[in-house]
């Protein structure tokens, strides 16, 4: 009999919805977006991101990256061992995903900040 | 002073997080990949996805994506008003996202259902 993982199960075989159970939340891929542009990023680094993440869901979202090899811990010069993080290839070719999300927002977002106040 | 919708708030000005306030989730995009394979889904259509949502979250999201006009209630012939749903210009414009996930996930999921389940 199979183990599972803890807290992680495939909800069915479509490759988006597996997509999903990796990434469907409002944490990960703003992770993957901080490695992207700046390579290599600490903990405190991470943390430090404009969303003000707490630091119970980045430790969480980044243990499970790793687990999926999309993250990888790498040891910065001069500080403790396995210190920070750095994408891995398959973290890295999520590039195209942000790159459309970001075009989508740019299109149907960009200015809806204003307006959606107004919505209540 | 500005209204807030209920539930709703922006956490930044950057683009990919302002989607992920929307989308970022395990549900909301696979009901916009429902409505793009099939056009125009009924609530219980939606419900009967292979994921197995629930009603309650799918109510939820239906009624945030309508109220961002990324999804509109629709009239199907021979039923009840406005019981069905299709995807506004804005919705149906993420295709290039559901595409650019379903891709990676091809290329770096596919085959990982097996793997993952071996790392507990």
């Amino acid at each position: 009999m199979l183990k599972k993982v803890e807290n992680f199960e495939w909800r069915s075989v479509c490759p988006i919805s597996s997509a999903l159970d990796v990434l469907g939340d409002k944490w990960s891929l703003l992770i993957i977006r901080d490695l992207i542009i700046h390579g290599t990023r600490t903990y405190s680094q991470l943390l430090d991101a404009p969303e003000h993440i707490s630091t119970n869901i980045l430790a969480a979202r980044l243990e499970l990256l790793t687990k999926l090899k999309l993250v990888q811990r790498v040891n910065l010069e001069g500080a403790s061992r396995n210190n920070a993080y750095q994408l891995t290839n398959a973290g890295a070719d999520l590039r195209p995903v942000l790159e459309a999300l970001g075009k989508w927002s740019g299109l149907h977002l960009c200015g809806f900040h204003s307006d959606i106040v107004k919505m209540g």
